[in-house]
């Protein structure tokens, strides 16, 4: 974990860089993934004071074995109370100048009552501020140590789908095709699951976010599985929809639609093109065959610590790609009460395209 | 699914009976589980509109057939935007006098940037305020429907340590023993574990939050075992201590100590008595055992539709504890890089005590 502690310590250093163009002179990272990002800490409770001479983390007796372990490049400091009041009253207490500094906060992820409450202790103390996004900015530019996590764990969830399609079949409860996904994850090694895995049968399929239920696959019909890891705290994420029985003629054409615009979705990332623009690209071809109706969800979105992070690959989304940003690419189409599909793979952008990680066979499978 | 519809109802009756007493004509519940207490809906996106002539829910397009069917007393709008924002923009758009209602906000849920971003957009129209905490307050005290739900996921989650114990020897690893709960969690029925199953063997006895580790058991030692399971939407959270290979007399004598620490604990439990005194009574039984500064935690909280929700019982708090309410109590001991011991059940407080849900055996088991 040398390199691990190196990238953050150069985070951080980055972060501390970009103080002075926020104008601030503290930032409260109060984000949980930020403050690991930034730090190394995985506990539950934490917030990261960064300031230009460095950065101190706040927590609580449940974690002082860990937090020194995790937190290299990080004061720890141990108390009672919530880890923002913590920073902000070590910040009150400790500041060096009669100015009133500037604590940048994470409005974004700090509720509105916490903020009161930290305005309310540092009156007159120290000036509190709604920071940008500098986090979630820096975050959506992953370096290679992270694209690396990242195609390990997509590669360990890719290796779910052989362990569903080995349990799909009529009559076994959705749940159960779940459970041995999940198992499996945990065995080669998977903290969990990065979000409730989706297993959706038969008319299910058209549920967009259906968590496996104890319904029961049909004998025919489409089953959607959508999965995702954690492993070593970074997300995988990953569709495929099979189909069990002989698929009708409409059922081939519904899915050759959807797996169409998600290849054409795919062919559309590159650095410099918008978030919107990969949106449209897959919204287009389910338009070409009458289905743009049905495709109810945007496109994708970036992962990495969180399963959803930014970028939003949707309508209006004017974000930039750039190199080195990792997003899904996941178009669908759901015919409320009838059938959906759905087929998601997540790919860097590269230089000059995209590489789709662990990319695997496409075409319909029937079971 | 009757009686949780009926139950859903009287709920919402009785917040919008309460909105008059916090001064409020509307209560945008944005916390998801508050919107599932009070409406069904378990979708990941939704804000939950409350006026005194009905509640609407405000969703997008993942969730439409899933809205229409769990959301049963509210309308369903589904939107592009933020439910939240989509709730203030229909709120501003649907006000029906000229005067300017009051729209409360969970102010402890919602992020600090969204009740800018209401407020900016309803300025003139509709006067927005935090709300005091009308639904975590109802939500304390569980029905007898919830209080039958709570005992299903405890007697599941209980069932998870023989299969822990059965998994438990030495040179295998924390995390298979934590996939093989979490297997059986699943195959009987739970949607998912209601927080990172806690195995922490060994040395790793002493980290309170030790998620199971790629660390392999050790020929002697205590093992933590803290798991917990999610089943129809309520949490469940157990821990037991076993020990591998023949315990020392001090190993003995300090999982005695926290044993007598938890069941001093229990017994203070009852109608009004304060969740500090809870937490009191089992420190004092750790002080008079000399392990007093080793119990680096609080004792308990109260759990249900969340692993954590109120009360909390701990020092300073003085919440009074009433019939319905439902808490772990869960006294521990850590002495850093040697070992620790916690030991954990969920009671529900009735009118003249307590009751320990699925008891079990407390006796250290040694395997």
């Amino acid at each position: 974990m040398e390199q691990a502690g190196a990238n953050r310590l150069a985070r951080l250093q980055r972060l501390q860089a970009a103080l002075g163009d926020g104008q601030l002179d503290f930032l409260l990272v109060s984000h949980l993934p930020n403050v690991c990002y930034l730090s190394g800490f995985t506990g539950s409770a934490a917030a990261l004071l960064v300031g230009e001479r460095g950065a101190t983390l706040f927590t609580d007796g449940r974690y002082i074995a860990q937090a020194r372990e995790e937190a290299s490049n990080a004061r720890v400091v141990i108390g009672t109370k919530a880890p923002a009041m913590a920073a902000a009253e070590w910040l009150a207490a400790h500041r060096k100048t009669a100015a009133r500094p500037v604590l940048g906060v994470e409005a974004e992820w700090l509720s509105a009552a916490m903020r009161d409450r930290l305005a309310s202790r540092l009156r007159g103390k120290v000036r509190v501020r709604s920071a940008s996004p500098l986090v979630e900015r820096a975050r959506m530019i992953k370096d290679a140590y992270e694209i690396q996590r990242i195609r390990e764990a997509v590669k360990l969830g890719a290796s779910l789908f052989r362990v569903a399609c080995a349990k799909i079949r009529p009559a076994v409860r959705e749940v159960e095709v779940a459970a041995a996904m999940e198992y499996a994850a945990r065995r080669k090694g998977a903290e969990g699951m990065s979000f409730s895995t989706i297993i959706a049968a038969g008319e299910r399929s058209a549920v967009v976010h259906g968590r496996a239920s104890a319904a029961r696959i049909p004998r025919r019909g489409f089953v959607v599985c959508d999965f995702g890891v954690i492993l070593a705290g970074y997300c995988s994420d990953r569709t495929r929809t099979v189909h069990v029985g002989k698929p009708s003629r409409e059922a081939r054409h519904f899915y050759r639609a959807v797996l169409e615009a998600q290849e054409a979705a795919i062919a559309a990332v590159r650095p410099g093109v918008s978030a919107a623009e990969v949106d449209a690209a897959a919204r287009a071809v389910l338009r070409k065959w009458k289905l743009a109706k049905y495709f109810t969800h945007s496109t994708g979105h970036g992962l990495g610590l969180e399963i959803h992070e930014a970028p939003r690959l949707a309508a209006g989304q004017l974000q930039k790609l750039e190199s080195g940003m990792v997003v899904t690419v996941e178009p669908g189409a759901y015919i409320p009460g009838k059938c959906g599909v759905r087929i998601e793979d997540v790919v860097v952008v590269t230089a000059s395209g995209c590489e789709v990680l662990s990319p695997g066979e496409k075409e319909l499978m029937v079971i």
